[in-house]
């Protein structure tokens, strides 16, 4: 390119009118000249080629996608990691901040994802590895999406509680409990106090476990504790399936007594997600499972933030992701940028319950909560309710008292003392009461 | 685990009803026991916890997923990648055949991918890096599906070409044509002698090129070509967007003169393309957008192989993947494992046309045809054709004569020599004929 081309895809961001941009953040490696790659970048993501053939106008004027910040984080010996397309032994890792024109897709979500995470930022050809970071969305476009539909103060109305965090229990085994045994589980566990038992991620609408007769049962079940407890009480059905049948699953699962519906986002896609939400007529949670395959890594991929970005954009009620702790192979930062992508200001978008899960169990509420920073978010238990020791109910009491020991600030062990199941829960999982779980299999 | 235990997840494949299991393939990285952790693996992605308080049933028996192999490849010094999570200096590397029973769940594909490349294995506290490589179908799956309605035999028949790879055409500029500019540039391609003009993956249905209106004139302007060559010809419209939005796109396109249509199939979902290639009339094509954020990594994700085989299976008649040299980052064996999965034998499906692509022009034809082995690929340029100096028409005819100096075993510039078109060719884009195009920016 010659200086006056890369000038091209440069800009100052105050001389444009943000109304017409996205601004995406993307890390980058390189072994040549950032400024030119950085250059490159916006031309591969948007106009390749600007002329052509006989002609003179040149398309960068409306279609260029501009760097309007370039800072060079730190040279490497080597790369972030080596294949034959990235060898050698001086890189340049940068971040670059570039507006993207808002005109060259309409309002598609898929069509955000291929400008932003396709072909052209992932084949450009001096950058040997890159992530996206973040997007920021221009208003115009938040405008054709209607988001959660409850969100965090419809949720706390639903169940009428604005006090404290929302337990949440997967019922646990995950995968083959007869209806009925999964309808008595989940009851359990709302007569201790859990306000919302949940399907696990794999557990689909299976021969075994058709969701409609599961519904069914897990619904009476519900109407049951409700009456039984005096509270609301939530079955969160998942309701997973090809993307023709999700609306038809949600009828099914609503008419017959679920009162939320969860979807696995990354595998049903985000676009049937957001189809999903503007037809449900309860809650819809996101799960987070297939995220991790492309955002994990420091240094490449797509980060998990975006994803909660667009779950939220899309409608998802609650989000549900990797928690806190070394289990779950997610940095403390990393969760709490997801947190703040749920609950920060997004023009009209409402908030998101944010729920950072991952073998938790009473003697982790604290910590999490002191995290968390407020009392805005899911709290999910598997075997922390459904395997204490003595069954679920006392497994969903224990997450209440440990709640009234952060309260009273009294500490746990000591609250313990006349809080059997608490002390339980303690005695099963806890040497160290602010770990999260060991996974079963290692715990025989 | 006890030993026990971990004996209940591994299974002699030769004892398994090879009709009620998938087998997978990961390559997975442990600082641990190999054995112990292959275990886990299948513990996790089926039944985490496989008894409850009070009951004797083991529900391992029908719902385990059984490690059928377990290969250890080698020890390395450190991790594939350094994070807080994969820290040490001594780790497994290993390649692990797992069963997966059939019954977890239905036909869904979400589903599949929930269990496959979800939360089970991608957090499985004891593996710190894996990649899922393969999947085997079992054959009671495989008939949920209808596969390519027209295949490679069909898309033959439709253009009626049996004796060459069919060329196709990425139109360029890919941003910022007015629909009319648009078809003029097809139309020369057409005319030049291109089998099949598409849309660029990043061009949509936008307001200054509206998919109808691009539809109306690019259809005309095809049949016009048609006319005048006396040749069928396709044009091949990106119909990606919303999930909902999919079929009406479809029809739109059709009615207007589109006789092929392509979605970029990781940003709608796979389960969305297979629910779009139902309703299709016309050839549907899958590009490969967004499936290098998770597949690129040889230690960590899912690899491209997995997402053709699911193209095809979902009903992807051509399948555009990133082809052969350093420019697309994807090693040799790697784009062919791509094209087997787009022709070997599965089941009752139709063989898919494989495209490997990028930045090819007449000079590449030849090693792209020898490392096919067959003919039975699409050959794809963008300004291989439309960047040729004496235009779309000038581009298209130097893959005809490329490929006719093929046939007749003439060195490509011996060939050239009385074909002007190729000779052009040669001379802008080919110092080295083998190579593809560099970045158009770095030309100039």
């Amino acid at each position: 390119m010659t200086p006056d081309d890369i000038k091209s895809f440069f800009a100052d961001e105050d001389d444009l009118h943000k109304e017409d941009y996205f601004f995406l953040t993307y890390w980058f490696e390189t072994k040549l000249d950032p400024q030119i790659q950085a250059a490159s970048l916006c031309a591969e993501m948007s106009t390749a080629q600007w002329t052509w053939k006989n002609q003179n106008r040149d398309l960068r004027l409306k279609h260029a996608a501009k760097v309007v910040h370039l800072e060079i984080l730190e040279k490497a010996a080597g790369p972030s990691f080596r294949s034959s397309f990235s060898k050698g032994d001086s890189f340049t890792r940068c971040l670059v901040r570039i507006a993207y024109p808002r005109l060259n897709f309409e309002d598609g979500l898929p069509n955000l994802l291929t400008a932003v995470a396709g072909e052209g930022p992932f084949f450009c050809s001096g950058i040997t590895s890159l992530k996206l970071l973040d997007i920021e969305f221009p208003e115009s476009y938040l405008q054709h999406f209607s988001g959660p539909r409850f969100g965090i103060d419809g949720l706390r109305g639903f169940l009428n509680i604005y006090h404290r965090p929302l337990f949440l229990g997967v019922v646990k085994p995950n995968i083959g409990l007869t209806p009925e045994e999964f309808s008595e589980v989940a009851y359990s566990s709302w007569l201790g106090g859990l306000d919302i038992a949940k399907d696990d991620e794999m557990l689909g609408d299976a021969e075994w476990s058709p969701l409609e007769t599961r519904c069914r049962l897990v619904g009476r079940k519900r109407k049951e504790a409700e009456e039984k407890t005096g509270t609301s009480k939530m079955y969160l059905a998942n309701i997973t399936d090809e993307v023709d049948r999700l609306c038809k699953l949600h009828d099914i699962a609503v008419r017959e007594g679920a009162n939320a519906v969860m979807v696995n986002c990354m595998t049903i896609g985000l676009s049937a997600v957001r189809m999903l939400a503007r037809h449900a007529a309860v809650p819809v949670v996101g799960h987070f499972v297939f995220t991790a395959a492309f955002s994990r890594l420091p240094f490449f991929g797509v980060s998990s933030v975006v994803i909660t970005k667009l779950q939220r954009l899309c409608g998802c009620d609650l989000i549900i992701m990797p928690g806190f702790g070394a289990r779950m192979f997610t940095e403390e930062e990393e969760v709490l940028d997801n947190v703040d992508a749920c609950v920060e200001s997004f023009g009209h978008v409402k908030r998101s319950l944010p729920m950072p899960a991952g073998s938790d169990w009473a003697g982790t509420l604290q910590s999490v909560s002191e995290k968390m920073r407020n009392i805005d978010f899911g709290f999910g238990c598997g075997r922390g309710v459904f395997a204490h020791p003595s069954g679920p109910e006392a497994g969903a009491q224990s997450l209440h008292q440990a709640w009234d020991a952060i309260v009273e600030k009294i500490p746990l062990e000591v609250y313990a003392e006349d809080h059997r199941e608490l002390k339980e829960a303690i005695a099963a999982f806890g040497q160290e009461r602010a770990q999260p779980l060991k996974p079963f299999i290692s715990k025989i």
